[in-house]
């Protein structure tokens, strides 16, 4: 399933040198999430992962002044090392949530020079889209990509 | 994926004498929900299924007084004749909706007697739960099923 580009989305891409076996791990283990999920100083400081559609992926992140933001969502599709798309407008076992605000697709694919890692999120409406891109959706997730591709250097 | 159940779902029951093969047919096909989906006096005058995780599952509802409810959602986990997964928190291709209400579940199993029909309804809140149980979900399911039993005679 393939989401329409519309008003309602925003998306970030780019090609990064490193295998997409690498950046699915960093993706899907909640041990490397913590690592480099949330642009330094804000940290992630725990992470769970049920990697099967309708399982719980969720994280709690930690402002610079010691707030913590948790988010609980669950996955929706999966495909090994290409795609993955979850939402947190439903919680674990797909039950509507309290708080819906977006769904996520990571989609990542071969190319010259590396990866081709594209990220869409989908809103529910030009508000919300507009509200998640001055929360800093492209810095935000240039940030922690930076971070994630030097996380993988290690692996 | 199973859900929790608790206080915050409603649960429909009840063994009727036909094969899952025609539930099946009946709930899949948009010629035959519009047939048997709405309690009559109320009628279904529309219903489109694209039957994929993330295709769409719409329905518009005319009540007797003429007035017409749409209700638009997708399909979260489909197994042939035995389980269908669809909500209305996520609209098709996943994108959070603007009216999140529900998930339900309906499970057909082999019984002595025909198929054990189950159907589950998740909701954010206690206070959801209750407004759908006032609503009428337990004799609305009955009556629908009543009318599906009726109609999958003629297949």
């Amino acid at each position: 399933m393939q989401p329409d580009v519309s008003a309602l989305d925003l998306v970030f891409t780019r090609i990064v040198p490193v295998p997409r076996a690498h950046i699915w791990r960093a993706w899907t283990e909640p041990d490397q999430v913590v690592k480099w999920f949330t642009p330094a100083p804000w940290k992630t400081i725990a992470c769970e992962i049920d990697l099967r559609p309708g399982g719980r992926f969720s994280t709690v992140m930690l402002s610079p002044d010691g707030q913590e933001f948790p988010n609980v969502g669950c996955y929706l599709e999966i495909i090994d090392q290409q795609k993955l798309v979850w939402t947190d407008a439903l919680l674990p076992g797909y039950r509507p949530s309290p708080k819906p605000f977006v769904t996520a697709f990571l989609t990542l694919s071969d190319c010259d020079g590396g990866t081709c890692y594209t990220a869409r999120a989908l809103h529910k409406d030009e508000v919300e889209c507009r509200k998640h891109a001055e929360m800093g959706f492209q810095t935000g997730w240039g940030k922690a990509l930076d971070q994630l591709v030097e996380l993988v250097q290690t692996f």
